[in-house]
């Protein structure tokens, strides 16, 4: 089978994993909305992810720190600094490109090495210089009569207060990690937790890309699933490969395989100047390699930044060493909707069954699945016995209860919203107080007592 | 006792359930971040909330959309054109006024009943005149010179793009509901369902309040759990008193008592154009009685809007009754910030022991209790044992382990977070394979076998 992303689109779209956002208004660039399913897979995602990381871990706790911050945020954290696209016009048609990827494009095409992988470190005037040399025109028109190149800052700006003006600017924040470093004190100091300690959090960041695409892999508004773990100076580079191997095991154990995915480790030249070690666990998506998780030892980079700037003491008073020290820190960060995505994909499969017939099956692990068991009475004359089920395992599991069609077609649906099992009554239901539980990947058939429905499911639902 | 907004203030900051945002940069007016122990309690609020409205409701499934819509969605729900407070500046000491609230002041002190209760229907220049009628002036300087009134609308405006011109102004969504209605259609279609049916959405809305306050009660951003319900036109009013009888068992049933909230339902004079009927679940603060929950009849006025300003076909057809319509819709709207203050301030009590020992006690609902269980070793020596207790309970709950400090010291520290239950192991758990359970509201403690704990909590936090 070749899974191409208009069928993920076509599928997310049909059963309501995804809808293009504000659709009947011809949509928002690049915005989506999660549908009926979408919500619960996300939503799942985002549980398993609290579960794994915090809920369970005796090291982590969790905070939820507001999407404005004080602006001193983002001149400490370099965003308001640096945090832009190099934009550059073309005079002739009016097209807008941005230099460094009108620079990378021309290097992929002319078989040239790009050192560190990116233009990313490069000066203005590095890449005009290039530009010239090299005669590049624009993709567009062809001609070559450009701009000079600005500095687009990538955070959405608003205004808080009655008046428009510098002093009620705030900006919509690019990124979960800050609210937790600003609020590393009074964490550490709420939960008494000692170092090593982590602080994660999931919620919304926005960045106003120029160039977002492929589906919810890249949007502008999107949801991040972010830890900041704090520990002792020396002990960085353990932490750090403690956590990547604790990301790709949770990638493992939802269902995300050896061959789907890659761990590439930045070189020196890569790096950014503050860190010491950096990892990306990369995705094979339909449409190439792509980023999930982005893990760093950002050294103890971020709290001086705040605390230079705040003029706050964030260093730590380690009780049993007598030391004082500002925590270094390692950051491994995941996309919500990218990881949901990936499930997506890594989950769908077509399958031939005997006799011919063909089936689209998403195969989520349980724990992620939007729907857990569909409830389906054989025959509409069931619904009286079929409803109590249903009633008494929606208290546990998000149910569907399904009476429209054939069992066969109502089998074919669950398989491919990825429901892991179906429940069906029938006539013999009436007598021996039993249903037929069918398993998605299997198609095997059990026959359970109803009574013994909610142990059945406790251990199939395990995570 | 007596119950004030700066007991519970003081208990939020110190115990990690509220800091104030963006702290070390001396805050951001009006913003606050949910620390280690509030995290918990919202998200423990919002997965109650989806569970009696989403999961386990025949009727109801979920969505999730962007914050950021197309603008002519607020053209449609009338947010760009009427969402607005009427602002006056006082040209001599250049405050600035809510022209509304100046008048309710006025009438409130000099005992003028209020038609309809607020100002809100009124012109601006009926307030003009009723300004200069009766002599009002500036509550600040005691002048009287004030501008024009100037419409001041609500919508947290941005840039999505590269300029910032009108063609790229896009608003944060003053409120979630209008994610629901532009997709009602694409629900309807991949949910199957049919009339009646609901659709819940749980996130983040903005408006730039002039006037917020009251810590978590006003702000500018907030979080909102937001049902809208369509049904046929004429069973509207069964499926209002339905739904508020619905949301009034959901407070009590997470432990709001009858005492602290009432129901006000709104006069004829009071309700908005388009609605038949509205009622306004109200809670009692230590700051007075403030708005948890708005129940609207809201008819068929907003898919109407959306219909007239897209051009898309809105209606619904209804099979059984061969009848194409508009559904009706009632909204129970709900603010997630302010149900979780009040569940904090419900849960708040102080009481006197035997021997005139004191405790502080949050009374939560188990189910949103942020810790569910501490485990407590008697001795630090016994932490091989409590650590494998603790393990085993973390796989379900979200525990806390504590080992410092007298053992009567950590209940009243577990007490004042509002833990439900603390598993004690001793010296004798070693010998019996028991731990000793205490209760948080009773303070009664049972002997349980290990072995057994996971079936006893799993009763103690049904819900």
């Amino acid at each position: 089978m070749e899974l191409t992303m208009e069928k993920i689109v076509n599928l997310a779209k049909a059963r309501g994993f995804v809808y293009s956002g504000s659709e009947i208004y011809g949509g928002l660039a690049n915005t989506w909305d999660y549908g009926n399913l979408g919500v619960e897979l996300k939503n799942n995602v985002k549980k398993a992810w609290w579960k794994k990381f915090i809920q369970e871990s005796p090291y982590n706790v969790g905070v939820d720190c507001a999407i404005l911050m004080n602006p001193q945020t983002w001149v400490a954290s370099g965003h308001l600094g640096g945090f832009s696209d190099p934009l550059m016009d073309c005079k002739e048609c009016h097209e807008r490109f941005r230099a460094d990827k009108i620079i990378e494009d021309y290097m992929d095409e002319h078989g040239m090495e790009i050192e560190g992988g990116s233009v990313d470190g490069w000066t203005k005037e590095e890449m005009v210089d290039f530009i010239n040399d090299h005669n590049i025109v624009c993709p567009s028109c062809g001609k070559k009569n450009f701009t000079d190149i600005r500095e687009f800052n990538l955070m959405f700006k608003t205004f808080q207060g009655v008046t428009e003006d510098a002093k009620n600017t705030v900006y919509l924040r690019p990124e979960t990690a800050q609210g937790i470093f600003v609020n590393f004190k009074n964490v550490q100091r709420t939960s008494r937790k000692k170092i090593p300690f982590g602080i994660g959090q999931v919620g919304k960041s926005f960045r106003n890309e120029i160039t977002p695409g492929n589906f919810t892999f890249r949007t502008r508004e999107f949801e991040q699933m972010e830890l900041e773990f704090f520990c002792e100076p020396d002990t960085d580079l353990e932490w750090f490969a403690y956590w990547k191997d604790f990301c790709i095991n949770w990638l493992k154990t939802l269902g995300i395989t050896d061959d789907q995915m890659r761990v590439r480790d930045h070189g020196k030249e890569e790096l950014s100047f503050y860190s010491k070690a950096t990892s990306d666990i990369e995705f094979l998506f339909p449409f190439g390699w792509g980023e999930l998780w982005g893990i760093a030892d950002r050294t103890d980079y971020d709290l001086t930044q705040h605390q230079n700037t705040s003029g706050e003491d964030l260093t730590y008073f380690d009780d049993e060493k007598k030391e004082r020290y500002i925590p270094y820190v390692i950051e491994p960060s995941l996309g919500a909707d990218r990881v949901t995505l990936a499930f997506l994909c890594a989950a769908y499969d077509e399958e031939e069954l005997e006799g011919g017939d063909k089936r689209t099956v998403l195969r989520f692990h349980p724990a992620i699945a939007p729907v857990k068991i569909g409830v389906l009475p054989l025959s509409k004359k069931l619904g009286e016995g079929a409803g109590k089920v249903y009633e008494m395992l929606a208290k546990y599991y998000n149910c569907e209860y399904d009476e429209r069609g054939n069992i066969g077609k109502r089998y074919r649906r669950q398989d491919e919203i990825g429901t892991p099992f179906c429940v069906t009554y029938d006539f013999d239901s009436e007598e021996d107080g039993a249903v037929t539980v069918r398993d998605r990947d299997t198609m095997e058939q059990e026959r359970i007592k109803i009574e013994d429905l909610k142990d059945y499911f406790e251990k199939k639902f395990e995570y």
